[in-house]
């Protein structure tokens, strides 16, 4: 079995009667309208198949995105990403896309129900601030947001899958870097010292990096879906299904971690002592309630194991780089096998699976999303996943882009190359080497302490900019060690007020998309370093993680400064030095040439 | 009379006498503390010797700051740039100086007031938002924070000067490129669709640029000290003192403006129909307790010229470019003096009265700011104003910095340049020219509308970054027409949210210093622009307005990349093709020379 499948994502079923059912329900509520989210109660990029109600409802399987159902209408909210996807999934008889942000659910509530009325929500699967926002936007309406007893999508799915129970697994102290216990005797310590008695942990991968475990609950994130309650004493409650954790990982989580049924989560949080950290960020509307119910005093304030999780130890570094050494290997046996194909002969799936082939004989455990194989203008899609719809036949001329990771026992990868496949596309050339000299400005950036993504977004856009061009994504994402390869809270974005600190690891990835032609977007992970810098200074810089030829064809090499070339050629030696000893023959080969210096051609 | 003065900052007077006689009048109002800021009620850069109250009580002259005065404490509190100066100006027996920011206010009132009591402040003097942000931090102490009637300083000054009443004149149409009328038909029109029935206009800029007059009340800011009320009819009420209006200017302000004295603005606000438009960030709390005790509605919102007065029109552009081509004129004779004398002949304060008397030829109105002319070690201190106790005599072997401005009938100007004195300092070489290639790079930048200056601040700094160097200011602030050299909003600099748009006038200014040896700065005026993009897209880019060659005694040209060195040949081709006509003999001969292509040496 492939880790991707390329079904055509959208489900099957009669969503017209889905719709029927849970209007049905809602009238026995007396409810105007529901809100039905795609987020889970753990706000992850992935749910179960049982939190997939949004898909289940309306077929929409994008990765964001809500519906809201009115007794007449049913609005699909959906973001830029899926403008087209939407159109082609959901039954357009029976429900409307709404551009979103663009469209504001409270604006289109007052639209649709201008005479008001009580529009239910569950309120485990939004966050305090979603809610506050849009109490704030319908204060002065006649329609009053009401937080419902029971998911009104669960009361009418009959056939609701079973939530995941998968294994978990310990994560090695040796790969951590910092026992379970430690861990949670300094987060403990800092709650103490804010004057809090406990704090919960909604996120799946704070719970996972806290515990020093991984599970297997969700495709491409190794994480335990779970929740947990950390008190000031350092002793944890962790509610999850008891059948996910085995006699060798209860040992490992010791005494101080009790196990509980996820369902016991409301209960255990009426009983606590307060002032209890939530965060309004990431934190279900319903933990607050339930603590104001109960008159516990409640303190905003980030996840506690946020920015621990973020600042990657050396260990955690020392695993990512051995991961990147791996999966540097994989990549390259693809590239170089795929230099001795005829584009003709393949398609996007065909290359999905080998790339899968070649990181399994690298020892990975999953990939870390679904690989974007983008021939031609499949490649200017941003978010592109092949199905068996769109699957293109490769052709010579193509630009292909290859954005791709895995998840290794020891790391997490996510890299992204762009290929000429024959002769270079001679537009896509200036395109392509203005991304590139912007993934080497930022690879290179030096900067103050102090700085945050905001501040350094520029840097690897400016070369495009100066073109008039630009792209419309961030420029990097956090990445977690094993864990989550979307990870917060730093970014390399305008929108990202996180400062970035030492351990941090973050991706690295311009690009430039012509609709309809081809897409181009090189991506390599970095890690924060620290510097030297002048007396009275801290300064930080990237240490480059991925290890990875990249490709010429599309490159103007006599645009590039001096710094520049120096900076290709030590990296393109560096990725020989590491790689060469892993490979023999033809890859052998091939990666020599790849790497040789520019000045030589 | 020269605009500038070098006189030794520190004005005489019996500082214990006055503070026992402040300390009397707080035991009669039962006052615990009194606050005693630098501000005056316009919150500008600049005050009238009759607001000049910390001066009077302290000593201290700073451009920011406040004293804190208890029964036996006197507190004043001082950012980096004033640490060594307050030391110098404070009697240190009766006097303590406080760091700022780094010691809240609250927090020393914590600490000096553990028994708690009452701290009285003028409200006129503060924003509300100052007085937001300190109530919220004494919220759970005992000490209180109190509004008072009379302002306790002057309730024991008993030579306190006259408020300023210079003459106001008419900034003529064509210079404005909008008439007043118009301009208040604009903004009116803006507070009527948010529903607002006035608005409060406190900045003395924003009235003069709002009314089209310029005036005389303080040194280097061409503003006429006043408030101003307008309504959503577009009438306005000038609240200053009639003396600075003739005939002809009143005429100019038409029928909808009525002139009142300025004591008549607490009545005046009393009787206003709500909601009013105050600003938080810049309006009197004062304003706010009024509006509050009448029981009127406050609508918080910006001042309503503040983005309209930053977006110059053709005719305002056409204004600064004017008064660039003479403010270069006067540098270029500067500088091409400066050529041909002796280091060891001249001082400090000589080169500012030279410099000065270039500008007069040139038609200036007025300094736009304090040179700073810094030799050898001064030129390391950044906000450096020579005094007669101060002065330094050049050397050979110094670094020059020499940052200035001229107020033109027609435009600002703030220009710096950074010179070698006879033979470069080597150790100033890489600074020097890290400095120039971030100059260069914001020069020549594009970007996207959405783009502010915290997004571009590391264009500037990135070479300097490369090396471990930085500098401790922003990059560049926005400048008015023939208005303050510094205006707002916008900024580049780390902390700035506000987005460029087309027709913000800003500085770029990067620099280096390094203590006890030489500072380094090079500054242009630069106007944002719009530019050719692809599709779909709207990019910016930056038009320079400051005409003056840059040295290169101190650049290494070999550190400059192709575009770089593009770049400034073309910006000297330019500013000799628009400066040479207006020179002749010795000083167009320079400009020649300080004009040549850079690869012919």
């Amino acid at each position: 079995m492939s880790f991707q499948s390329f079904d055509d994502p959208a489900g099957g079923g009669d969503h017209a009667a889905r719709l029927a059912a849970l209007r049905a329900h809602m009238a026995a509520e007396d409810l105007a309208a529901v809100i039905v989210p795609r987020a889970d109660a753990h706000q992850g990029e992935y749910v179960a198949d049982a939190d997939a109600r949004l898909a289940w409802l309306t077929g929409f399987t994008g990765s964001a995105g809500f519906a809201i159902i009115t007794m007449d209408r049913a609005g699909v909210f959906i973001d830029g990403r899926y403008r087209v996807q939407v159109r082609d999934q959901i039954d357009l008889r029976h429900m409307q896309p709404v551009p979103w942000p663009e469209t504001r659910p409270s604006a289109w509530l007052r639209e649709v129900l201008p005479q008001g009325g009580r529009v239910g929500f569950d309120p485990w699967l939004h966050t305090r601030r979603e809610i506050e926002g849009m109490e704030e936007a319908l204060a002065d309406s006649a329609i009053a947001l009401h937080g419902l007893d029971r998911n009104p999508v669960d009361a009418v799915w009959p056939d609701r899958p079973a939530l995941p129970a998968g294994a978990a697994r310990i994560h090695p102290d040796d790969l951590a870097g910092e026992t379970a216990a430690q861990k949670r005797a300094r987060l403990a310590a800092e709650l103490k010292a804010a004057g809090q008695a406990a704090a919960l942990l909604s996120l799946p991968d704070s719970i996972s990096w806290l515990l020093n475990i991984r599970g297997s609950d969700l495709p491409k994130n190794p994480v335990v879906q779970s929740f947990a309650v950390l008190s000031d004493r350092g002793t944890l409650s962790l509610f999850a299904d008891a059948s996910k954790f085995d006699a060798d990982l209860r040992a490992h989580l010791g005494d101080d971690v009790t196990i509980l049924p996820a369902d016991a989560l409301a209960a255990a949080l009426t009983d606590l002592e307060g002032p209890v950290r939530l965060d309004p960020a990431t934190a279900p509307e319903a933990a607050f309630r339930i603590l104001e119910a109960a008159g516990t005093a409640v303190a905003r304030g980030p996840d506690p194991a946020i920015l621990p999780k973020a600042r990657k130890n050396a260990a955690e570094m020392a695993g990512m780089r051995a991961a990147h050494l791996r999966d540097g290997v994989a990549m390259v046996r693809m590239l170089s096998w795929l230099s001795r194909q005829t584009p003709e002969d393949l398609t996007e799936i065909d290359l999905v699976r080998r790339l899968e082939d070649f990181r399994r004989e690298a020892g990975v455990i999953d990939i870390s999303f679904d690989t974007i194989m983008g021939a031609g203008p499949n490649g200017a899609i941003v978010h592109y996943r092949v199905s068996e719809l769109t699957n293109r036949r490769l052709a010579a001329g193509d630009v292909l882009l290859i954005d791709s990771g895995g998840q290794y026992p020891d790391g997490t990868t996510d890299i992204t190359r762009t290929l000429a496949m024959g002769d270079p596309r001679p537009e896509a050339v200036a395109p392509y080497t203005a991304v590139l000299r912007g993934m080497i400005a930022l690879s290179q950036a030096l900067f103050p302490q102090g700085v945050t993504g905001a501040h350094l977004d520029a840097l690897a856009r400016q070369f495009l900019w100066q073109q008039g061009w630009d792209y419309d994504h961030g420029t990097g994402h956090g990445v977690g060690a094993a864990l989550c390869v979307h990870e917060g809270p730093a970014r390399i974005s305008r929108a990202s007020d996180v400062v970035l600190e030492a351990g941090m690891i973050l991706s690295n990835e311009p690009g430039y998309y012509r609709e309809g032609s081809f897409g181009i977007r090189i991506e390599n992970l970095v890690a924060v370093t620290e510097v030297d810098a002048e007396p009275g200074r801290r300064m930080l810089g990237f240490e480059t993680l991925t290890l990875c030829p990249i490709d010429r064809a599309l490159l103007n090499a006599d645009a590039l400064s001096a710094t520049e070339t120096a900076w290709l050629d030590a990296y393109h030696r560096r990725v020989e030095d590491a790689l060469a000893p892993h490979l023999s023959g033809d890859d052998r080969d091939w990666l020599a040439r790849a790497c040789r210096p520019l000045r030589q051609g």
